[in-house]
């Protein structure tokens, strides 16, 4: 398969989990690394996400499951509440998600992840990171 | 609900997951801190896994994702793919969901945690943490 | 025990480090899980702090410790180092904890935890996440 | 060596690097702890940094790596992609930096340094941590 | 004060907390690093350990703390663990402060740091990182 | 540029660091994911490493840099020790980084790279991960 084809792929398929994600991406990067940009189409979304051994409810929950026991990737994290909402998890089974991290990642990891999935869920931050606008 | 209600939903609820676990953690920590085994019963087994909001096998993956992430928990990360399997997943989603970490955690503890789960896959190590013991 | 009790000697217990922080807890987690709130007051306040093997001056200064070392738990450090104050550590101890800190954690988590403790310490942030007041 | 030619040494070596970074930690740290404003002179930039074995170029790299990867740390990564800048780093190197370390600590963490390198390159804050301006 | 002194004055404070860890860390390191193993002695030791504004047992639980909560550093929190006991600490207290942290690390680090005390109390690993005999 | 194409530029630059790692990596992970297997390849090496912005010796040294601050990746430190005596690095260029990491990831991570580029320049372990023979 040709490089082409995996930018193509990670686009399509990231456009299907958030439609303007891709434009953010490149636009959050365009002045610092367009480079970088592509790369974050091709391999998480052109190599990894559009394999077909899990379906994207269960990718976006286990994204969601490790971006809360970093600690520090807030962003992103709200990124893939809005991504998860998108692909058809419930608000309640993202909070599940968060609350089960408390076991592993501690509580304050688990606090500050509701608290960014509050944010999103509430509305209080309607255009974010990855172009994302909570309906 | 009672306390010791919370431990025996704990239980039951761990039991259902892995027969062996739980005389297993209880026996590892005896000389400890007895004290410890029965809030690790009660907390993630009585008050966490035992929630309706997600399936066990969700329950699980989202585990994997976490001790993925975290790099150090290479016991727990052990026990929890054996329980996994316990729980209906395939080897093709364990390894599907670490593969996945590779974006978050980087590629070191992907791989570390692929090679864990190699262990528990071609049984090198049959009795582990958990009492678990691969068919 | 029955587990009424556990959300009551939880509750009792911060109550004592922190008047206002179970309101607080329970306001911020409100629309988000009211069921993380009752964990956060039964699990760290009602199993945890509630037990006698250290006194609570120890029991700040160990979480201090911790926070300090995770590096991403901001908002959580400040309201432990309030609860510190109130539970009798000095502003010398707070900032010793985190000085020692910059051993095992590295110079930028011992720095920021120092930023977070100056912005308690000298009442730039009178109303914070466990709704304390600096005196 | 006497520890206030230490002192002066690390003050030296900082000046070096950015002219006005240690007036900046004396001034941040002069209500909590100036103590810790010194032990910073001493250590990282008396003990460490002054060195012969790597050239500062080299030195500035590892750090934004290593700041990089713990994610935590935005404004010591932003006085660093200034100091890397001062020392003879080209952005394309910083940048180069940042990408590689999406395969050891994740793209989050990645993005997020680009994000900081970005702010810098940009001009968008002039006056940050370290005392820096941006030429 | 000299650096000479500030040598010494860490070897002393090191002295009173273990008294075969100061020759330990000089063998462990004599063929990588001499001057990395000076820096042991002088920073951690002569620079923190040695100021005044906490008692050696609260120092050492604050490490202990710290180490739990990193969950990489095995031979370190052993022979703090080791120190600890020395410095007039409890098996209890240091159990304690273990279970602490698993609310803000994690139970894995929490259980992790755990089993090591447990080494260190039954005297399972009699000859460690830090040259320590348990009696 | 086809995919096949960054395969083989993915492996044409890992023989030039260490002409035995990409056997080793394919025969470590042919029982559990030869697909991840292909990943390493492509994307850190394939991807990152062949790009023309950095030389392979820096490259090495900042890997070094964020392996030792992770903490947990001691195979990986390994091989990347090898890998960068490989690229013409010196032990004591690859000492200095590992030390100067104590300021920002702390001295149990630093200590513990320095243990293991000691194993790796004593020869204490002359078959490590990546198929490495210490001359």
């Amino acid at each position: 398969m040709s490089n082409e084809s995996r930018y193509e792929r990670g686009w399509e398929t990231l456009e299907k989990i958030n439609s303007q994600a891709g434009e953010r991406i490149l636009d959050l990067l365009k002045d610092i690394s367009p480079e970088m940009a592509k790369l974050v189409i091709e391999f998480p979304y052109g190599d990894i996400y559009s394999r077909p051994g899990l379906n994207m409810k269960t990718r976006e929950l286990i994204t969601i499951a490790s971006l809360t026991t970093l600690g520090f990737a807030k962003d992103q994290l709200k990124a893939h509440v809005f991504n998860a909402l998108n692909c058809g998890c419930t608000k309640e089974e993202i909070v599940e998600v968060m609350m089960q991290m408390s076991i592993y990642a501690g509580f304050p990891a688990a606090l500050n992840a509701l608290f960014v999935a509050g944010e999103v869920f509430l509305g209080e931050d309607k255009e974010g990171v990855s172009g994302r606008v909570v309906k």
